[in-house]
């Protein structure tokens, strides 16, 4: 965080906030709640939905795409509010993006927090099979030297879950046990939910471990991160809000009439091809 | 089926089949098992995987990107082996091709088999959002004027459910109970699988029925009718079988894996980008 802007960088520049769908919309909604006069360039790449099955190389290739595109439109900061674009692309488009802007992803401020809570701990991590497998977390914990024994395991039928509205109930409950009673997840002080879809599903977590182990929520972490960020380098927007703007590469109604899930407040979603 | 070929189409040309993804590579077994003699190229869509989820506009585009490669390829027949893209695409591809190639879906050979066994009789129909909202079937079965009552349901967690290898078990059972308890889907004397993926649950779905309705798997009918088709219009390949090609436009190891599970043995999955 030590590291200041290029001083050309002006605060009253929108901030950009990407994703592979509109499970973003839960870490957008996150930073509204902290920071409400910012300003909110969204897009989410529906073409592409889910990142979770692609291949690195493309998740790159997409997330370069989307980054020139926030870019052009002056964003002061990138956020990759993907966990598996930040485990496949973050160092990609950080090394793209130069000094044009700051870009943050939403693991990093999770394991500054394990680093503050649990030194000495095991914790479990749920995620798609690119972030899982990409190992990001582990190598990034085990980098703190903390003593941090971090178990994780793929959930891959919990974003189709959710996304189907299946959320509550015995299906998901069920879903949910078979996950979390594998081997690997066990004796667990807290478990991070490593997708930005999972705070949808946060209640039904908690319940089966009956509030025993801490259900880390990257949004809210990630949200208190970026603010941090932007006092640091006196970055706050002073001028009032201007209105958000939300883009997809693909167009559904059924994206669109899912955007109050996700972000609480029906949003309109324009349509932005990346190809070409 | 009574239209004939442009006569410069030649039989010893593969016959060119395309998919959202790898579920299409029932539909390409299916073909196989007919038609042993073939040589098949097969593009799966896995950049844009699944289309269940995505716009008409979206999957026609990739349609004519994937539908161009193989005609380059010299592909005396297209085969769209996806239920979301034959209902989105079929037109526009027939259309785009011209007297190239022959154009076969896979709804229309279920089609054809309804007016056979089912008039007068309650159909059910599972699949996509995308197939189930386009009421491609609907109409089609309409047009049969037949009296024939379809009832249909999209149940889009089955996709995943399959890719990630749930096939059977407790979860598997609940999940499709829960879809083929529907309201929409009782007193049915037959079920289409309209979508290539599902013919991997055809025995958790007769068990539930207890084998007392038809499940109607359409890989096995459009093989049949591509038969039909090829010994109609003379067009079987006479020369020894040449290897077959399969094509992807976003390639994982995880992709690799499962094509055993579709299509019986293990196969070599060659990444073609179709951006540009």
């Amino acid at each position: 965080m030590a590291q200041r802007f290029n001083m050309s960088i002006v605060s009253s520049a929108p901030i950009g906030i990407f994703d592979s769908g509109i499970g973003g919309l839960t870490v957008a909604r996150a930073v509204k709640t902290v920071l409400p006069q910012e300003q909110i360039i969204y897009f989410g790449d529906t073409a592409h939905l889910p990142y979770g099955d692609k291949s690195t190389a493309a998740i790159q290739a997409y997330s370069i795409k989307i980054t020139q595109l926030l870019l052009d439109k002056g964003c002061k900061l990138i956020l990759i509010a993907c966990n598996s674009a930040s485990a496949a692309g973050y160092e990609l488009v950080k090394e793209y993006v130069g000094n044009k802007a700051k870009v943050l992803n939403v693991i990093d401020p999770v394991v500054d927090y394990l680093r503050e809570q649990y030194p000495g701990k095991t914790v479990g991590l749920i995620g798609t099979k690119q972030t899982v497998n990409s190992e990001v977390y582990l190598e990034k914990v085990k980098a703190l030297n903390q003593n941090i024994n971090l178990q994780s395991l793929a959930t891959p039928l919990l974003v189709p879950l959710i996304e189907e509205g299946f959320c509550q109930g015995e299906i998901a409950e069920r879903i949910i046990a078979k996950y979390l009673s594998d081997p690997r997840l066990q004796a667990l002080q807290a478990i991070i939910l490593g997708c930005t879809h999972y705070p949808l599903i946060k209640t039904a977590i908690q319940s089966f471990y009956d509030s025993k182990v801490e259900v880390i929520d990257s949004s809210e972490i990630v949200a208190q991160a970026l603010n941090s960020y932007l006092g640091y380098n006196n970055l706050y927007r002073k001028s009032p809000a201007q209105p958000d703007y939300f883009m997809v590469s693909d167009f559904t109604a059924s994206f669109e009439s899912s955007t109050k899930q996700f972000f609480g407040e029906s949003i309109h979603l324009e349509l932005i091809h990346l190809e070409g």
